[in-house]
């Protein structure tokens, strides 16, 4: 299976060509780029190795979908939807890094995303790639909508919860904290060194662009509509995201008990890990996996469940998850090119 | 007025100290160490400067008192409720930087202490020495329990909310991020720079001790029992608190009104700004000086507001508010030697 | 004394803003700026306080010259020569941050700097702002080219060393590590967090402009012509240079002896400190103050001296030295708002 | 083959056991630690996953031999050396991490280290284990040295140098920087977070054991007596090592040419990479993986080269290191269980 990356120049981009190039059943065919036209990657990623010698190329659509059967589409919002309507009328695999598809109501999209959509017939043919929930309807998905960084971690630490009812619905407070490079490679006031070191911050508190997603994966799994109250806040580390979400208990449950639906939950689900009592997850642990690590507490007094999760953004909450779900969708072992450790310290 | 400083070599002790020296009013006479007698303060923080020349000594109550007009308390609780006894006896100001003067209920304490109060019959006596609520109690006060850092930084955020009863008693949360510094000089696996760098986890999530100060002191602007669950987190900086609060708003109340209420509440109080709508505060912007930032955003879909407040914990949330304290105390100028900007970036 | 800062929305613009408030004997009149005409600096520098409330203006060179006494030019290099030139013909004193007057030799400037220099007359006329060597010609003078901060830790590290002719004149090496704050305000691909942060890495080595700079200077000191080998590097702190340099000694001589000639040599200095015999300095120590820490070891194998000198890069290496040479030219105590401790940790 | 690891609890242990667990051809037997017997290490380690379930051992040195063919010894300098005596004589493949066999000269250890070796008769026997100089050596050697993390880095800088006879043999200055991680998982001043972060600092100026190490082994390359100064700082990262090298030439001879000789020397070395003219190594972009990235200029006034060369002190300079020490020692394809990319940013 050939592959194309288009946006290779990105983190999320890079994270794929690093994967990728490790999985024996794929072979890396295509990176394109808009401003880096010509250049090799590892000019400017020398962790790429001084041996790698992909080059960026300009994107063609009709060349690229001659040339792939599989295109990861790590680009802005709005950028994607018309190349995956041309990628779904040649029978390719397309795996959208980017939001156009992963609401699926039209007006949810526009309102969010402020802009016109290029492919509405298509939301509802693609499938939300967060695979410990779909990996059903993965299998053999010609779109794949890969989810946002914060929703994973979000919607992978509430799901359990929802699916056996024991929460509310309405009023659930996702408290998140994430690594700069979810901010992306772009300089700016924001990802400067010296604003962001030694600095923790608030920003755009109820105004962020994850929270329709969150609400409506949630939604799907509680069966209800469920209503979320989204902070994000950055926090001066590389790679990571800690979600600590609030949720309201809807029965007297024991502690064991929900340890037990969480168990249940995730049995076969070889990314997601449930800590032992009494240890909270540490970003660092899972920063260059694509695991996601759990740990909850009942706070009885207030009848509530803090539950804390962490994953790696750039791979769990983006490029690791993007090529989990290709590996689902071509009917591979779902791990491959993903079974591998966090480097720590 | 003569000053001593009990338990000066850690990170307290130091920004004591390092204020202390800087004010025109009082002098620094005697520094106590347990670990370090003999040395000078700056062989361990050459930061304090060369010339510096003050030895640690070993504590003697009875001299620290004959030579101290003022006693700065900056030790592990249990340590101070014997030498507060004996100061309040002999008629000097204690200043307690630790948490045995802070709740008001011996029941309370010992249950979250677990260990023995050696003063209990002053604990009404102590005032709790926020001084942005309690700045006439303080006045004159003998005892002045200085606050924790968490309580001081979520207290701020909230007060004036509660002063104003437009916010519902039960079940607020406080998901609170704290620098490094806050889990004092001591080294251990978890200040280590390899486990703490580039890394975030939450800890003693529904346990932390300063979860029933925080109560009390909501409970007593409230008018009524408050309740929180509360999530101390720590994040990869030096310095620094930010606590975000969720509350439940009791009442259809617009943006503006709310920012009335702050604007009111702060509006004599040298150290608390409100920023502007839509400027989230950081961290970084409050380092090393004594102030607290705030702003906040109303989620009128879940009828809930957010709060987020900054400080840092060493300083506001410590040794400057210690000072802050005793200004007022003394009847000085409530700023003095406190009237310092944070040193950007 | 009435102040403007052309060029005040940078770091060093910033913190002489920082310092200069606390002034008492000047007066803050003018900000200007290049981007942000009509904005606040506290917009954009939150730390500077709620309440600070100077807007930047743009720059007219006549208008800012009728209303200041003193100008500070806080410029990239070739913007400042012809405002010097003016505030020099109307008998201004102008403290130059950039790098315009540091060359005596015209052609030493355009051949590192390319570019034209607009009041070659005056690079005589201008005093090299190094207090601790020209305090004598500081007084008085009209110009100062204030050194540039990987200059003012070497200096200080060497001098005292020619100046006792104890070392080699040609081949030293300085080999400098400096924080990323000292590569200014601007957002790109070097400052973004994610490239800094947990990184190292040499640049420009054997290219970097300070080197004529250095070498002039130390030649002055030596009364020979010295050369240099000086190999800069970006560390991932805020604030901070560290200059370790090597040099062959010319002559037996003991370590006593030459502490001796450190001392001697900084006796009456108040922002330079040589440290025990055994400690070496961190940045973290001198970082916010106008301080420089040093020390030295002989590597008696080899003949050589090992100098090691820390600094902040903004306030020592470049504000606060600016500071303290407008103290000794107006006649001032020279640590008049200088004379601040470190906040530590 | 079956593994021992010896001091399985430190940072070079797991990094043995993370990269072991990957390796196709050898089976991890046996960890032990003294601090942590009957714990898994992925108690210690949750980044080992929640499925790693080897538990450490006391270590006994005869039940250690029987059970495994190979043991890493990840010990303080003084515990390798009975080990190893005991290994050597029941045929074993024993690899050092630690000092106990660097040293050729007895005396020279026993000057160095201030402990007495209790295996001297096997110095000589002992292959110092740099592959990219001893392969020939390393295969079928039964006792490895495993060569110290800043002789790692200065040696692959400077050895194509002397082996090409272009530089002198006395006097070259070795300027290194290494993360904290370095200084091992043992919590104390140095390593706690907020002395360690936002800060650098020389250590140990001309008192590091790494120098006769180094001067050793320079020594067999040029085939005559080198001398170095060496000078060891700590900056804020995780991992790396960066050493800035100064030599003096013996001849007029072109960066093309020195290019020339450092591409021939590396050749067929998978793990040591020379970047383009122009290109600092940074060390982000070798952590986490086995690689050595160089690059030099010429700074023709001083008639002298500047090398820079980064690694991963964990990995190149210790376990990675080690494991390809056995894949040659035993063999096995070089880069087994190595080949793997730095996870960037």
């Amino acid at each position: 299976m050939k592959v194309g990356i288009v946006g290779a120049s990105g983190y999320t981009g890079l994270e794929l060509v690093r994967i990728l190039q490790m999985h024996p059943q794929v072979k890396l065919e295509l990176l394109t780029s808009e401003s880096y036209v010509g250049k090799k990657l590892n000019e400017i990623y020398p962790s790429l190795g001084l041996n790698f010698n992909m080059e960026l190329e300009e994107f063609h659509c009709d060349k690229a979908l001659d040339r792939c059967d599989i295109l990861f589409l790590a680009l802005p919002h709005g950028y994607s939807s018309e190349i995956a309507r041309r990628g779904y009328d040649n029978n390719k695999l397309i795996i959208d890094l980017g939001a156009d598809f992963r609401l699926k109501e039209l007006e949810n999209y526009t309102n969010w995303y402020k802009t016109e959509h290029k492919a509405p017939h298509l939301l509802k043919e693609a499938v939300y790639g967060l695979p410990e929930i779909y990996s059903e309807q993965i299998k053999g998905a010609k779109i794949i909508a890969n989810p946002g960084c914060y929703p994973t971690s979000a919607i992978l630490g509430l799901a359990p919860l929802f699916s056996n009812k024991i929460i509310e619905y309405k009023g659930l407070i996702i408290d998140s904290k994430s690594g700069i490079s979810g901010a992306g490679r772009k300089a700016n006031a924001i990802t400067h060194f010296n604003s962001a070191s030694d600095n923790i911050n608030p920003y755009g508190v109820g105004e962020h662009r994850h929270t329709p997603e969150i609400e409506q994966e949630l939604s799907f799994v509680a069966g209800n509509q469920v209503t979320i109250t989204f902070t994000p806040q950055l926090v001066p580390i590389n790679r990571g995201i800690l979600s600590t979400c609030y949720a309201t208990l809807t029965k007297d449950i024991s502690e064991d008990d929900i340890r037990q639906i969480y168990d249940d939950f995730y049995k076969d689900k070889p990314f997601v890990g449930i800590l032992p009592e009494g240890t909270w997850p540490h970003t660092k642990w899972v920063a260059g996996s694509n695991k996601c690590l759990l740990n909850f507490k009942v706070d009885k007094r207030n009848n509530r469940i803090v539950v804390a999760s962490v994953i790696d953004n750039l791979i769990k909450g983006a490029s690791g998850q993007a090529v989990q779900n290709m590996n689902i969708a071509l009917g591979l072992e779902e791990t491959t090119a993903l079974d591998i450790l966090t480097v720590y310290p």
